[in-house]
Formats: structure tokens, C-alpha cells, sequence
């Protein structure tokens, strides 16, 4: 099984080059330079390779554990755990005022990214806590900011999102969960689905992020609201009090991520679970989605995360493993050498560099929203970051499976037994397209929120950026740019055809846009990564005497460019001509 | 978790009107009638469905076992292959003078089908069997044939493939398991891997077909011989004899396929496994390749059933699982009314039954072959088969993972876990693309042999018939089938292109068609998988007063040409532009 290592070097190009991370940091202030941030990533890719990497293939055979009413989580896990801790590393994108470190987004994208690189399923053990923490910033009071925020920043307690129960999955406003006032706190009871890391030993308290709805409230998401439910009660001192009335009472057993203990969560089996209004009653939802559009984030990264690790294990196999004499080659040789081999190869790596830089642009975004200047610079990247939210949860997680099922096809025979590895990221990664809205709740929310509440002009301007970068390439001198930029030009063409289809459609039927709208979220994810392979070509193009980074740089983005954005073809096809037969044929006839 | 209901409606369809049962029945003789085809098939589906398809998921959760040197499979697996022995199932295609039925390979294409939708882990204990025998059948001598053949054709004895060493996978000509004369029996030493069914109880002998090398013979794949290897050598008056030196040396831990054991096989631990060589020294790759195309096509079918069962395991769900409401409907309704799950659904069967249909015409073929009338009929039905054989190999495989990809989708949450069942039929499906050949292995045998021997005159062919269905198409007055013309029109001039293209670039650089491979071959399977579903609409559409059936044909197959045959598009753009950036990044640069 081959080692993890952080790669350092092109994240480092797509904060510099793409995302932009020096004016980021110029609007944070003198205290954040790009040394700063390049000390703190390398350190993170020492802890993803030394400490985390070597327990994600162990963890995976041992899994989570429910024994006596604990949950066991697998071996290694509690010190590396620990040391994020110590590191403060969950504490990463949050205001120092409540201990964290500070930094942009766009970093915590970086160490997301290598921390579900080395083992999706311990990082899992972050990403919800930082999701809770986010909440309690954004909607919290200040009592309970001072209560929760300090641990939960820290990672010194951890957070859970505590949505979904088995007659309310994609659809929250069927929630049951009931909260019943009683006096400063309500009581909650109800059973919840899927609560990843629900219960866990490995922090001396959990705060629980929890969906209820109140006895009189309305029918639907209005009657739906936030609750924070620690399972320990916390004293006014901080200390913790009592067990509150809240226990996971089963795992899954799950096709992937092992070692992350899927929890089905019982509230109020006894007197009722204390919870505490978050915000008012009725906002539920709204405040859930702030904790959901970061963990959207975060899932996106994960199918870059495991692309890389899917990548990097099949390269590791195709330079070692000998079969066979290459074309034009007199010695039997590396697989890596034989063409097919190297199409896979090439073709997972060019889907992944372009998923990565698509990612952060999208947290780019939403540290411009947070620090720039003016209120209307702030409402353009947030509006920026919103439409990028379902496109790179949807597409990065998509293309992160199609990126596993190539790393297994590398390996041949070696790829379908486990103890190679290859099937694990398989395994793992096909929960990235399901969990925090499946691929089409994405697509839904980006043509009916991020589309429709414009009618498409966020899209627009998005798209007017890919068509002027590809006639600049188009006319330019050397080969492979005007090569990208025709191929781009054609693929910003059917883009932005498809929207303006999918925008017309609705007026004749409104089952139109919602068939369309899976493949057009792909379709977007396809051309605007290419968009940022594209500017990675041009600047790659101007230094290629400079490292053979920006020599891998330019081929990767040609490939990308036929081998991967070809596949936005088919999309604009089948948006465009085939959304009106999927409701053709009723469904008794299936 | 769904049970499974053999589709033998659609089955039928195809024999009928598509694969040409009648004329290749007519062929075989008075005593076979489309009647006797249909109550064959119908036992079968009953056998499928009842005896094979309960066993599936237990079988996948137990696993086989190696203890003390004996392979255990999993409860009921025993019960269940007696069931086939004593129908004479597995003797099915083979001529009655050996106890076989003496029924088409196009029947034995379903039922194959039919043992895999069931239970692929189970179905795999017969199809090596087939393989074996038809080697005997095609190349043992008399006296093999007397001994080994009515035992295998009745399947009282099991077969093997023996092949795959760890130094030589794809790579055969690598095979270093050594073959010493001794009398008049060969000394066979080496080991092998990933053997199916390599060792187990369920019958009281099991023939081996080894791939080994003779002491002089020369390097490369001329020196390798077959070999038969018996567990229990057999004496002269068929009763069991002494145990050869042969064992099972440990089962591997796999994706999926867990009930299925595939083994390390050890020959010749002690005095050397007794092997009696098939035909002569140094042809032994010639006829492996008669089981191999043979199981080729098994496992094509195994893409086709397993994209079978997880649409009726998503199927069963959509219609079940209440989840929000739909658009346009006033209440909470099941989720096959959301248009995106319509759409997977579509897709699913669409595929599914485009890629039946184009595995049936080469068992058809291959009926043909063996019965047509006059030696340039049979040898030009062969060509047809052997120009399919990669195809429907690659393309049914690579599709069944998609298929069964969507099938975990259509579930959300409950895809992921394991219970539900769609999460085995993704692990299981995975190998498919993998053993008998990874789906390059097929696309370099369709670019070098099959395209390379005529210069794709036999190609050219295929897709001539193709453009003549479609322009008739295109001028129906009937809009479904005129838009199927034309986008078959359009798939059939992109893929002409993509194949003159591929015959033409070798001139420059050998490693230019071997980059095109894989794509070119997934552009014919979507091509000519369509023109099967065009075929299907033009018939269904004169018969819509007929039933349901051909009112669901038809919309399907025009969602076919809208949703799955735009994907030609991308794939002829990525052989004809995308070839030469495949080796432009040298190795190291990766």
C-alpha cells in the first residue's frame, strides 16, 4: 500500500496563482503572511502523513465499535485526535477572540483536503465540529458563545449535525423530532438517522446540533427549529454537570469510512434531552444551512481528498509493478509506461488538480465575503461562493468517484483485494455524492436558489470570465493554449446554452429544469474547472524554464482539456435535448 | 432488500426480434421450438429468482472460508448447485452426444444472465465449468474427451481457468509454472493466484485447465502449453483416484464477490501435479483463448445481470420510499416522482437493456457460426462474434459499474449501508471490468486484433448496417424515431471517424491507437448498444397497441439516444483530439 504525501506544491500554486491568497491576507492584516501560511501547511502535511495516513487502512478493518453503550473508536485514533488538539488545527478559520487561529478559509480548505486525504473517516471527526462551531458564531447568543464556543474551537469538545431520521432525509421538513418548552430550556425526544460521530470517548463532551420541531409550530421547514443538546450538561462555572438524556443506540454498518461511527441517536428516551434554542423558534433550517454549506464545502473537498490518495496509491502501483513490454520498448517495464495505463493515470490526475483549484476558489470566496472592504465586494463573493457551494459538492464528489473506480482499474486484479488499498478509497469516497445532500439536492439547490433567484446572473458573469480567458488563449502563439482555449470557447458555448435552457424551461414545465438539472451541475463543474486548468495553463505557459511543476502544469491542463472537458458535450446534450423524456414513460410502466 | 424477478419479457424480445432466435433454431433441427426455448427460460427465471437470488446477500456476509486446507462456501450454495446439476443446467449449450441439451449459446446467454443477476458470487461456479469444457470439447484429445467431458458437461465435476501467477497477469507470456515431461503425463510445479472456484466440495473432482511452460520451450507466449489437472486423478474406469499435488493455499480478501472463493493455488508442493497435455507443446494460449472468449462473454453478461438486479433492488426502493412532494403533486409521494431519481431510473434500464441486447447478438453470432450452412456464412457470423467479443466485454462491464453506481444513488443514505443491498451489487460488479481481461486488455484486442487483422473491414460493416437503420430512422414521420435516427446518424459518423482515425494514427506512432483504445471501444459499445435500442423502437413503435410493453420500449429507447448516446460524442472527441496528450508528460513528471 502506497504512503500519503501532502501535495504541498500544487496547493500552494492554487492559493498563489488562482485563489488569490494574497489579497486575502492583506485584508486580514499584518499578522498573516504567505511564510505564515506555508509553515502552517507544511506542518499539516507532516501530521497527514506521519500521524494519520498510517492508521486510515488499520482503521478501516477495525471500524467503530458500539460495546456497552460506547462508542470505541479504532485504534490511534484518540492520539491523533489529540494531536490536532494540541495544534489547535480545528481551531484554524476562526477569530482569535474565541482562540482560534484566524486564518482564511482557504487554508482550513488546505488541511481539510489532507486531513480526508490521509483518512476520511478520522476526519469526519472535524468537519461536523467545525460545522457546530460555525453555527454557535453565526447564530448563538453571546451566553451560549461563551459557553460552547472556547472548547468547541479548540476541538476540546466536539459538534455533531443532527438532521436526518428515517422518515426525513432529503426531505427535513418531514422532521418529528419534538422540543418541548420548559422553562429557560426545552425538551427534546425523538430518534435521529446518521449522525456521524454521534457519540464517541474521545472528547469529554459533545454538543449536539439538533433539528426539532415545537408542538404548535407550522407544518414544514418554517415549524422546524435549532437546538444545541450537550451530552453533558455544562455547569455556570464550565465544569460539566449531568449526563443529559441522550444516547446513540446503534451503528451502521456502512460500504466505506469504517472507522467513523455512523450513529442512529436517541433523544429523551427518559425525562426528555435539555436542549437549547438556538437563535428563534422557525429558524431551524436556516441556521442548519450555515453549518450545511460549510460542510458542503468540506464534502467537496473530501472527493478532491480522496482523488489525490486514490491518484497517488495508483502511481505508486503503476511505477512499481512490471508487466509486460511497453510499445517500443525491448524490456518488460513499469505499467506505467504502457498507454492506456498512462491515460488513466493522466486523466486522474488532470480531474483532480482541477477539482482542488474549483474548491478553493470557492473558500477564496468566502474569506473575500467575510474581510473585504465594502458591503457590495462582500455581497459579490458571497454570491460567488453560493453558486460554487452545490457545484463543488456535487461535482468534486462525483468526479472523486470516477477518480477511485480509475485508481482500482490501474492495479487490475490488485485493485479488487483489499489489502491493496485501492478499494477502500473506492469504498469511501461514494458516500461524498450522498451525505450533506445527495448530487441532485445540490443540483436542486443550484437551479432553484442560485439560479433561480437571479435568473442566472451570477452564472453569467461566471461564464463571461471562462469566455474571455479562452479567447485569450484561443488566439495565443503557442499550441497547447490555443489548443485549451478553442476547446474552452466551445465548452463555455453549450454552458451557457444549457443555462439559459434550463432558466427558459420552467415556464413550460416545471419538471424540466429539475431533470436537466443533475447533468447541468456537472456540466458547470466540468467547464469551470477547466476554467481554472485554463489560467493554470497561461500562467504555467510563461514559466516553464522555471521547474518542471509548471512543464506537469501546462501538459495536465492540455489533457484536461481532451480528455475531461469533452465530457461537457454530452452534459449540454442531454440537458438541452434529453430533460424531456425523463418523465416520458409513467412510472408503472418501469 | 428487493428480491429479484427474472426479466424474461424483455428476454424474449430480444431472442425474437433482435438476436434472430428463429433462424437459428431452424438451423439446430426439428426438436428445437421457440416453445421449448420459453419453458427452458421460465424454469430457469423460477430457479433464479427462488432457489439462487435468497442466497445472495447471506452468502456475501458469511464469505467462503478456507479451514484445514478445505474450501467451505457459504450455506445453501451446495443445495443450490445440486439444483443445477440435476436440471443438466450447465449443459446447457453443449451437444447431446456428451449429455449436454444441445440448445443455442443465445439461451444459455440468458440463463447465465439469469445465475448472476441472482447471486454473481454463486454464478461464477458454473461459468468456469462452461469454459473448461468447451476447451476440451474444442481441442482434447478423444480420450480426454471420453474421460473428463460427460462429467463436466453435466457439471458433477467443476472446471478452472488457471492462468494468473503474480509475475504474470495481463502479461501471460510472463507465466513461469513449470511443465516437465514425465511418461506420459506432464510434472507440473508453480503457483498461481486469483484462481475462482479454485478449490471447494461441492463436487467430488475438479479439473483444472493450466497454463505452464515446458522445460525447452521457447520464451514468450509459444512456450506455454495447457495442461488438464485433475484434484483426483481419474482411472481407467472413471472412478476417483489418487490426490494430485495441488492445494489451495489461502482465499483472498476481496471487494466483493466475497462468496465466491478465489485462490492461491499451489501445484507441485511435493512430487509435482500429474497434467495431461491438450493437443500440443506450445499452443496452449491458442486454446485458453476458446475458454477465455467464452467466459469473456460470461462476464459481459455479468455487467448486463448485475445492472439488472440493482435497477430492480433502485426500482423497488423509488417506488417505496416516501420522500417529499413531488413537483406538480399536493402530497408526500414516493420518490420515483422526483425527476432526478426518474432520471437515474431511466438511464439504469435504458442501459441495462441496450447492453442485453448487444450481448445476445454475439451469442447469437457464435450460434451461427457453429450452424450456418456454408463455411463463408459460419466464418463471417465468427467475425462478427470475435469484433464483439472485446466490445461487449469492455462496454456491458464499465456500463454495469455505472448502472449499479446510480442503483446505490437512487437510495441516498440506505445505498450506503450495507443491509439495503445496492452497496453489493456496487462491490460485486467492480471485478467485471477486471478479470478475463481489464476492459484495456479487451480494447487492445479490439484495435490490434480484431480491426488490425481486416483493416476494419468487418467494422466498417457493423456501422454500415447501423447508418442504413438510422436514415431510415431519421425519415419517420413517427417524431420518437426520427430523433432517434438522427442522433444515431450522428453517433454512427463520429464513431466511423474515430475508427479511421485509430486505424490510421499507428502509421505515426505505435502508441497512438493504444491511447485511443479504451475510449474507441466505449464509443462502439454506446454506438452499437444504441442501435440495438433503435432496432427496438422501430419494432415497438408498429405495435404500440400491442401492449406496455412496447409502449416502455420505445420511450426508452429514445431516452437511450438522449441520455447515454450523447456520451459518444465525448468519447469519439477523446480518441480523435485527446490521443497524443496521453504520453506527452514523461513518467517521471507525474
Amino acid at each position: 500500500m502506497a504512503g500519503f504525501a501532502a501535495p504541498l506544491r500544487d496547493m500552494e500554486f492554487v492559493f498563489t496563482e488562482l485563489a488569490g491568497l494574497s489579497p486575502i491576507l492583506s485584508l486580514l492584516g499584518e499578522d498573516y503572511s504567505a511564510e505564515l501560511v506555508s509553515t502552517v501547511l507544511a506542518e499539516a502535511g507532516k501530521i497527514a502523513e506521519d500521524v494519520i495516513a498510517p492508521l486510515n487502512h488499520p482503521g478501516d478493518k477495525q471500524g467503530a465499535k458500539l460495546e456497552n453503550g460506547k462508542v470505541r473508536v479504532a485504534d490511534g485514533w484518540q492520539p491523533a485526535y489529540d494531536t490536532l488538539v494540541e495544534g489547535n488545527w480545528l481551531g484554524l478559520p476562526f477569530p482569535a477572540e474565541y482562540g482560534g487561529m484566524g486564518l482564511p478559509w482557504l487554508v482550513n480548505a488546505a488541511t481539510s483536503e489532507l486531513w480526508a486525504s490521509a483518512s476520511t473517516a478520522f476526519a469526519l471527526s472535524t468537519i461536523l465540529t467545525q460545522g457546530a462551531t460555525h453555527a454557535i458564531i453565526s447564530c448563538g447568543s453571546e451566553q451560549q458563545k461563551a459557553t460552547y464556543l472556547p472548547k468547541l474551537v479548540s476541538g476540546e469538545w466536539a459538534g455533531t449535525m443532527v438532521l436526518t431520521e428515517a422518515g426525513a432525509g432529503s426531505d427535513l421538513a418531514a422532521v418529528r423530532t419534538k422540543a418541548v418548552k420548559s422553562g429557560d430550556h426545552y425538551l427534546i425526544s425523538g430518534q435521529k438517522i446518521f449522525i456521524t460521530y454521534g457519540d464517541h470517548e474521545m472528547t469529554p463532551n459533545i454538543i449536539h446540533m439538533v433539528l426539532a420541531r415545537t408542538p404548535d409550530a407550522p407544518p414544514g421547514v418554517k415549524g422546524i427549529s435549532l437546538f444545541i443538546v450537550p451530552k453533558f450538561l455544562v455547569n455556570e462555572d464550565g465544569s460539566l454537570g449531568a449526563r443529559n438524556d441522550v444516547r446513540a443506540v446503534s451503528l451502521e454498518h456502512k460500504l466505506g469510512i469504517h472507522a467513523s461511527p455512523t450513529a442512529v441517536m436517541s433523544f429523551g428516551d427518559n425525562d426528555g434531552a435539555i436542549g437549547y434554542l438556538v437563535g428563534e423558534e422557525g429558524r431551524g433550517l436556516e441556521f442548519m444551512f450555515i453549518m450545511m454549506n460549510n460542510a458542503r464545502l468540506n464534502v467537496g473537498l473530501q472527493g478532491v481528498a480522496l482523488a489525490e490518495r486514490a491518484y497517488q496509491q495508483a502511481l505508486g502501483y503503476a511505477r512499481e509493478r512490471i508487466q509486460g513490454k511497453a510499445i517500443g520498448k525491448t524490456e518488460r517495464g513499469p505499467i506505467i509506461d504502457h498507454p492506456d495505463v498512462r491515460r488513466l493515470l493522466f486523466t486522474m490526475k488532470a480531474r483532480t488538480e482541477a477539482m482542488r483549484a474549483l474548491a478553493y476558489v470557492e473558500a477564496a470566496a468566502l474569506d473575500l465575503a467575510e474581510h473585504e472592504t465594502t458591503a457590495d465586494k462582500k455581497k459579490q463573493s458571497q454570491l460567488l461562493a453560493d453558486f460554487l457551494n452545490p457545484i463543488v459538492k456535487g461535482w468534486c464528489t462525483e468526479s472523486g468517484v470516477k477518480v477511485a473506480s480509475d485508481g482500482v482499474q490501474v492495479h487490475g486484479g490488485m485493485g479488487f483485494i483489499e489489502e491493496t488499498g485501492a478499494a477502500q478509497h473506492y469504498r469511501d469516497v461514494r458516500i461524498t455524492a450522498i451525505y450533506e445532500g445527495t448530487t441532485a439536492i445540490q443540483a436542486n439547490d443550484l437551479i432553484n436558489r442560485k439560479l433561480g433567484r437571479d435568473q442566472g446572473a451570477v452564472a453569467r458573469a461566471v461564464l463571461a470570465e471562462v469566455k474571455a480567458q479562452a479567447i485569450k488563449l484561443k488566439g495565443s502563439s503557442r499550441p497547447e493554449l490555443a489548443l485549451i482555449g478553442r476547446a474552452m470557447e466551445e465548452a463555455h458555448d453549450v454552458a451557457l446554452k444549457a443555462i439559459e435552457w434550463t432558466l427558459a424551461a420552467g415556464a413550460e414545465d416545471a419538471r424540466l429544469p429539475a431533470a436537466a438539472s443533475v447533468p447541468l451541475l456537472m456540466l458547470l463543474g466540468t467547464v469551470l474547472g477547466g476554467h481554472q486548468m485554463a489560467r493554470a495553463a497561461e500562467i504555467a505557459a510563461a514559466r516553464l524554464g522555471e521547474g518542471d511543476f509548471y512543464v506537469a502544469k501546462l501538459a495536465t491542463a492540455q489533457h484536461y482539456a481532451v480528455h475531461v472537458l469533452p465530457e461537457a458535450l454530452a452534459y449540454a446534450r442531454t440537458v438541452t435535448e434529453g430533460s424531456k423524456t425523463v418523465m416520458s414513460l409513467e412510472s408503472a410502466l418501469f
